[in-house]
C-alpha cells in the first residue's frame, strides 16, 4: 500500500513546482506537449497507466492509446470468445485445426499488445501488475492446453479444452477493461459481508429443513406424483432452498397444506423469514457495500485525475513574475487542447478558455488548469443558426403566406396530436387480421402518411438540424419508415410476382410496423423523462452486461463439459418415441421431459447461454436442475445452486443496487458544479439557446457543427452561433460514477496520495 | 395548508413566553401538571391530538390515553375482524344472529370511543378530521348493511355483506393507527410517480404483445397442451404480463424457442426490458418517493414534538430573575417526570436530570427541557450489583476454591464451545431416525445436559440478573428446555402407559427440540450482529404486517364474494371422481386441477389468506388466476392482476425500501446525539458498566431494577448501582424513524410551523 515509489525519479516533471528544466519560461518543445497531452488525456478518460516518460515511451504510449489497436484488440477478443460457436460441441462444426489456428492468431495479437504495453511502462511496474501476470498466465495456459488437447486427441484419449473458461478473463484483464474490473472489485468487496448473511441464511434453511423432516416425514404424505413427501433430509434442504427462490411455490407446500392448514403456517413463516427478510437483507448488504466501496474508489480515481493534471501543469507552466505563481499561457493551452482533442471546434475551445480564464488575463493558474479534464468531458453542442436551404433557393415562395401557415401548422401541437392519433389507429389496424385486403392495403396509406410527416418536417426544419447527432427520434422515425417502405415494397413485389410470401421479409415488415408505434412515447412528456433517465444510465448498465457475459461464458464452458449431449432436442415433429424423453431414457416421467424442456440443454454455446438466462430468471430452475441431475448425478444440482448464488444473489443484487444509486443521483443532482459554471459562462456570453426549444426536439433552423474550424471569433457573430450543454449525456461511464461522488471532494485539494500511484490495480481498501 | 388556526385561543399556554396567568412564579396546581404531563407524554409518543385544554377535557384526555381503553378498543377491532371466521362462508359456521349481535357490540364500543374522543378535542377540529368522518361512515354503513342484509335474507333474496371490506379501515382510522396511516400515506404519495412508470411499462407490454402476435400467431405453433400458441392478443398480453413476474418462464417461451432459437431473442429482450429494467425502476421510484416523503413527514413530526414540549415548558416555567430567561425548577421537573412515567426509578430520574441540568444549577431552560421527551424515550437499564443468594446463605461454601473454580469454568469460553458442540451432536441425533431406541433415549441425555447448563449458570450468575428483562437468550433457553422436558415426559408417559403416541404432543416435542438448536447463533458474534439488526428493525416491519393484513382482508372479502364455493377441496382420500377436478367440471384438464390446487380457494377466510399469500409469493399465480377464471369468467383475472399490482409492485417494494433504509441508518448512525450525551453523563458519573460484559449476556451479579423507589441518592452508593443504555432498542417505531432523519434538524430550532397544527391528518406536502 505505502511501498516506496521507486520509479518516481523517471518522471521529469514535479508537481510540487520546484525548479526543474522545463518548468522555466523556455518555449515548450513538441515532446513537452506530447507528454502534457498524454497526462490530460489520461485524466480525461481516467486511464491509470504509470507510463515511462522518456520521449520514445511517450510516443509508443500515444500509439498504444490510439483507437485502431484498441478496436483491433477487442475484435480479436470477440473472435476468441466466438470460437465456442465452432468448437465441439459446436453450433456450426468446423475441424479442430481451424479453430486452433484462429486461437493461436488471437494469442499472437494479445501477446503483441502486451509487448507494446511492456515497452510503455517501466519494467518493474509491468511485473508488479497482476493484470499482466494474469494475461501471461492465460496465454501460457491456453498454449499448454492446446498442445495437451491435440496430443490426447491424437492418441484418442478423452480430452477437455479446459482453458476455454479463461478466455472471458481477458476482457477483464486488458487495460481497457477498467469498468469491468471495478464491477468485479465491488463484488469481491461485498463478498465477506454477504458470506456471513449467507451462512446465517443457510443455518436458518437447515433448521427449517430439520423441522420439516421431523414434522412431515412420518405422516405418509405423497407428492402429486405419488412419491413420498419430505422424507429425505437433503431433498428437503434442496426443496426449501428452491422455495426461497419462490420457484416451487406453492407446489412444495400443497401436500402438507392438504393434510392440514396448520402446516401452511410453517411454510408461511419460512417464506417470511427466508424469502422476504433474508433476500432484502442480501440486497441491503450488497447495496451498502457497493455504495461504500464505490465512493472510496471514485474518490481515488478523482485524486489520480487531479494528480495527472498537476503533472501536465508542471510540464506546461511558466513563471510570469519572479516569485509569482506558475501559470499556463493561452497559446500553450490552445496547443494542448488541440492535441488532446483534435476534433474540437475553435468556438468550443474558446468557450472553454473563457470559462477557465474567468478574468481574461491570458493565462491560468493550477486550479483552473486542473479543471480542463472535466471541461473536456462536458459535451457542448455548438449550434449555428442557418437559414433553410429552400429559403435561400426560393425566398419568395418559402416566405409566402401559405408556406408560413404550413410551417406554423407543422410546428403546432395539433400536428403532433394528429399523428399520435394516426399511430393509434395504425396500432389497431396492425392488431387486426392482415389477410383482410382492406387492412393489407391500409398499410400503404399509413406508410404514405408517415412519409408525408417526415417530408413536412424537412420542409419546416433545416435538414442538417433535423438530422443532427442528438435528434434521436428523428433518426429513429426516418430509418424505421424508410426500411418499412423498402421491406413492404419487396414483400408486395414478391407476393404479386411469384405468389409466394417470404416469412423472413414479412417478419421484418411486422417488426418495423410495430416499432413505428414506439414513437408515441416521445410525445408524452412524462414518458420522455423516464426514458431519458433510462438512456442516461444505459452505458453504465452495459458494464453489467459485460460482467454477465463473463460469468455466463465461464458457466457455459463448464456446463458444456459436464452436460453436453446428455439431453437431445429433436427438430422434426415426426413421432420419434425418444422425443418424449429428450432422447435420454433417464428422463422418462420427469417434469423436465413432461414440460418439453429438451431444448434447454448444454449442447452448444447458444443454447447454454439461453439456458443460463432462464436460470437467471429463476422460475422452474429446480425442474431444469433436476433434469440435468437425473441424466448425470444428483450432485449436478450443485452447479445450478452455485450459479444461483453467484448470479441471482450477488450479481443481480449489485445490478439493482447500481440502478437504484444511479436513479437517486439522477433525481438529486441535476448538473455537476463544473457544468453549472460552464453554463453560467454560456449565459454570460449570451450564447444560450432557449432550453425548451431543444427539449422539444424542434431544433428550428439550427445546426450542429462538430469541427467548424473557420468560425474564428465566436463572440462577434453572436446570433449565428449558439452553445448548448448536452448535460444529460456522459461520454464515459466514469463520468457518471464520478459525478455521483464528486460533490464530497474539495476542489482545492491536490494532496498526492501515494497509495493510488501507478496503475493501482488493488485500491488500498481492498486489503480490508 | 395555512388555514388560520381558529382554535388556538382555546389554549391557555403561550409558547412565545408572554405574560400569561400560570407563566408566573406561582406554585403550579395539579391541573397545570396534568396539562404539562399530557404535552410531554404526547411529545414522547408522538401523539398529534389537538385536545381541548380545559381541565375537564384534560382529565378526559388522560383517561382516553390510558392503556386499558386502548387495549379494549384493539380487542374489539380484533373481534370485529375475526367475525369473518364465523360468517358465511365460515370456517366454523355460527348462526347469523350471533355474529350480528357481536358486530353490533363492536360498533357500540367503537362509537363510545369516538364519543370520548369528541369530548376531548374541540368540536370544529373533530368534524374537520377525515379520520373521524371515516369511522362514522364505517359505523353508519355497517349498520345499514346489517339491516339491508337481514331484510334481504328474510325475503330469501341474494344478499351480500359488502360492509365487511370496511372493517380493516377501522385499524387505519383509529387514533392509535398512526404508523399504519403513515405507511398508507407513503404509498399514496408514491402512487403518481409509480403510475407514469406503470403506464410506460404497460405501453411496452402492449407493443411487445403486438409484436408477438404478428410474429408468432401465423406459424401454427402449439403449446404443450396442443392448444394454439400466441393467437389471441389479450391472451398474449396476459401471458407476457405473467412473464414479467417470471411465473411462466420458460414455459411461455418454449414453443417459439423450439421452432427457432431466434425467437428466444425476442423473449430475452422482453425479460431484460420489462422484468429487470422496469422492475428495478419501480423499486427505485418507490424507494425515492418513500425517502423523500418520509423525511418530510418525520421532520414535521419532530417539529410537532418540540412544539408540544415548548407548550409544556410554558405551563411549568418560572421567572428566576427579572428579565431573565424562564426556567423549570427541579421540583416541578421531578413532579412532571413522575406523572408522565410513574414506573421510572428515582435513580434513573436523577440521571436524566443531571443530563438536563448539566451545570447543576437546580433549574433548566427551554432547550434542556425540550430534550425531556427524547430522554424519556431512551431506554436506560438500571443495574444494581447484588451478591448471589447462595453467597449470602452459604458464604463459606460458595467462596470455596472448588466453587470458584466451577464459576470460572462456566464463565470460560470453553464452556460455551462445549455446549455448542453438544448442540451440533444433538442436531445430528435429531436428524437420525428416532425409532432407533438408542437415539430415542439419547434425548433424555441431551435434556439433562441442557438442564445442567441452566442450573450451572444459575449457580454462577445472580438469578434475578440471569432472568432480567433484557436477557432474551436466557429466557429463550429456559422456556424451551423446560417445555421440552414437560412435553417429553408427557409423551413418554402416554407411550408407555397406553402404548399410544399423540401426534400433537410429538410434534411439539420435535419443534422444541429443533428450536433449541437456534441457540448456536448467539455464540457467533457475526451472526449476533445481523440478528440484532433484524430485531431492531422488527417493530417497524410489524407496521407493514398490519398494512398487509388490511389489504389482504379487503381482497379476501371481495374474493370470497366472487369465488366462494366455486372450487371444492375434498378432505377424504376416497376415490371421489369429483376430487380430480376440484368438484367443478369446468376445471377438467386445467393446470389448476392437475397440480391439485383445490385447497387454494376462497371458501373461507383462512384459505383466502393463504391463497393471497401464495399470490404475493407470485409463482404459479397465473395457474391460480386461470383456475378461478375457468370457473367464473375470464375477467376474473383482473382481480388477480390488481392484487399483483397493489401488493407485489407497490407494497412489497415499499417494504424492501423500508428494510434498505433502516439497514443503512443502522449501518451509518450508531447512536443518536442525545443518547451519546446521556452516555457521556453516565461515564462522568462513573456509573457505566463494562460494555462487553453485558454484550456477552454475562450479567454477572447484577440486576435490573425497574421501579426501585427506595434508592434515594444514587450517587452515594456508587458501586451498588449502575446504568446502561439499551441503545439498540427503540420503544416506538417513531423513534427509529425519527433517528433516521433527526440529524438534519437544528436542535435550537423552535419555529412553530402552523402547517402541522392539530392532528395534521394530511401533511402539507400530500397536496402536491
Amino acid at each position: 500500500m505505502s511501498e516506496p515509489d521507486k520509479s518516481k525519479e523517471d518522471i521529469p516533471d514535479d508537481p510540487a513546482g520546484k525548479g526543474i528544466p522545463n518548468g522555466g519560461n523556455a518555449a515548450k518543445s513538441q515532446e513537452d506537449f506530447d507528454l502534457a497531452s498524454i497526462y490530460v488525456s489520461d485524466a480525461q478518460y481516467n486511464r491509470n497507466i504509470y507510463f515511462d516518460t522518456s520521449p520514445e515511451a511517450v510516443k509508443l504510449y500515444m500509439r498504444y492509446n490510439h483507437w485502431i489497436p484498441k478496436v483491433f484488440l477487442f475484435f480479436f477478443i470477440l473472435v476468441d470468445l466466438s470460437l465456442a460457436i465452432f468448437e465441439k460441441p459446436a453450433v456450426f462444426p468446423v475441424p479442430t485445426l481451424y479453430t486452433m489456428l484462429v486461437e493461436l492468431l488471437c494469442l499472437l495479437v494479445f501477446s503483441l499488445r502486451l509487448v507494446h504495453y511492456a515497452k510503455v511502462i517501466p519494467r518493474d511496474k509491468f511485473w508488479k501488475d497482476p493484470k499482466n501476470i494474469c494475461i501471461i498466465g492465460i496465454l501460457v495456459l491456453t498454449v499448454v492446453d492446446l498442445v495437451v488437447y491435440e496430443s490426447l486427441e491424437a492418441a484418442n484419449w478423452y480430452a477437455v479444452r479446459w482453458s476455454r473458461v479463461l478466455r472471458p478473463l481477458l476482457l477483464v484483464n486488458v487495460t481497457e477493461g477498467r469498468q469491468l474490473r471495478r464491477a468485479f472489485r465491488s463484488i469481491r468487496n461485498a463478498l465477506p459481508q454477504i458470506f456471513y448473511v449467507f451462512l446465517l441464511f443457510m443455518f436458518s434453511l437447515l433448521i427449517f429443513s430439520l423441522m420439516a423432516l421431523k414434522l412431515l416425514s412420518k405422516r405418509g404424505l405423497k407428492t402429486i406424483d405419488g412419491a413420498p413427501y419430505f422424507t429425505n433430509y437433503l431433498e428437503i434442504v434442496f426443496d426449501l432452498y428452491v422455495l426461497v427462490t419462490t420457484a416451487n411455490s406453492p407446489d412444495v407446500m400443497m401436500p402438507a397444506y392438504n393434510a392440514s392448514f396448520v402446516f401452511a403456517i410453517f411454510f408461511i413463516l419460512y417464506i417470511l423469514i427466508n424469502t422476504y427478510i433474508f433476500m432484502s437483507v442480501f440486497l441491503a448488504v450488497v447495496y451498502n457495500n457497493y455504495k461504500k466501496y464505490l465512493k472510496e474508489e471514485v474518490r481515488q480515481l478523482v485524486r489520480a485525475k487531479r494528480h495527472k493534471m498537476v503533472r501536465a501543469f508542471a510540464v506546461l507552466k511558466e513563471q510570469r513574475a519572479e516569485g509569482g505563481e506558475p501559470v499556463v499561457t493561452q497559446t500553450n493551452w490552445n496547443q494542448i487542447v488541440k492535441q488532446v482533442q483534435p476534433e474540437i471546434s475553435n468556438a468550443h475551445r474558446e468557450l472553454l478558455w473563457s470559462v477557465s480564464d474567468n478574468n481574461n488575463k491570458g493565462f491560468i493558474g493550477k486550479v483552473a488548469f486542473v479543471q480542463l479534464a472535466d471541461l473536456l468531458n462536458i459535451e457542448v453542442i455548438t449550434l449555428k443558426s442557418r437559414p433553410h436551404p429552400l429559403h435561400s433557393a426560393f425566398p419568395a415562395f418559402y416566405m409566402s403566406a401559405s408556406s408560413r401557415l404550413l410551417c406554423r401548422l407543422v410546428q403546432h401541437r395539433v400536428f403532433v396530436i394528429a399523428y399520435d392519433l394516426i399511430i393509434l389507429v395504425n396500432a389497431v389496424f396492425i392488431g387486426l387480421d392482415e389477410e383482410n385486403p382492406l387492412i393489407a392495403n391500409s398499410e400503404w396509406a399509413f406508410l404514405a402518411l408517415y412519409l408525408l410527416e417526415i417530408l413536412l418536417k424537412l420542409y419546416v426544419f433545416e435538414p442538417r438540424a433535423f438530422f443532427s447527432r442528438h435528434s434521436f427520434w428523428n433518426w429513429f422515425d426516418t430509418i424505421i419508415v424508410i426500411s418499412a417502405l423498402i421491406a413492404t415494397i419487396i414483400n408486395s413485389v414478391m407476393t404479386s410476382s411469384q405468389s409466394y410470401t417470404s416469412r423472413q421479409i414479412l417478419d421484418i415488415v411486422f417488426i418495423l410496423r410495430v416499432l413505428r408505434l414506439i414513437r408515441v412515447v416521445d410525445s408524452i412528456k412524462r414518458f420522455r423523462a423516464i426514458i431519458n433517465t433510462l438512456i442516461r444510465i444505459g452505458p453504465a448498465i452495459l458494464t453489467f452486461g459485460q460482467l454477465i457475459i463473463v460469468v455466463y461464458y465461464i458457466f457455459a464452458m463448464v456446463g458444456m463439459e459436464l452436460f453436453k449431449g446428455k439431453i437431445q432436442f429433436f427438430e422434426d415433429v415426426s413421432v420419434d418415441p425418444a422425443r418424449a424423453y429428450c432422447g435420454n431414457p433417464l428422463l422418462k416421467g420427469t417434469a423436465f421431459a413432461q414440460l418439453n424442456y429438451c431444448k434447454n440443454n448444454f449442447n452448444n454455446v447458444v443454447s447454454s447461454f439461453i439456458l443460463l438466462l432462464e436460470l437467471t430468471v429463476v422460475n422452474q430452475w429446480h425442474v431444469l436442475s433436476s433434469g440435468f441431475a437425473a441424466v448425470t448425478h444428483v450432485s449436478a444440482r450443485l452447479f445450478f445452486i452455485v450459479f444461483h448464488i453467484m448470479v441471482v444473489i450477488v450479481i443481480i443484487n449489485i445490478f439493482v443496487a447500481f440502478v437504484l444509486e444511479a436513479f437517486f443521483v439522477e433525481y438529486s443532482v441535476d448538473k455537476g458544479d463544473l457544468q453549472t459554471s460552464l453554463e453560467k459562462k454560456i449565459e454570460e456570453l449570451e450564447l444560450t439557446v432557449a432550453q425548451e426549444k431543444l427539449e422539444d426536439n424542434l431544433v428550428n433552423a439550427m445546426e450542429t457543427i462538430d469541427s467548424d474550424q473557420g468560425t474564428g471569433q465566436s463572440a462577434s457573430n453572436k446570433p449565428a452561433l449558439m452553445f448548448k450543454i448536452a448535460s444529460k449525456r456522459y461520454r464515459t461511464v466514469d463520468a457518471l460514477l464520478q459525478r455521483m461522488f464528486e460533490a464530497d471532494l474539495d476542489p482545492e485539494d491536490f494532496a498526492e496520495n501515494d497509495d493510488a500511484n501507478g496503475n493501482f490495480p488493488n485500491p488500498a481498501f481492498s486489503a480490508v
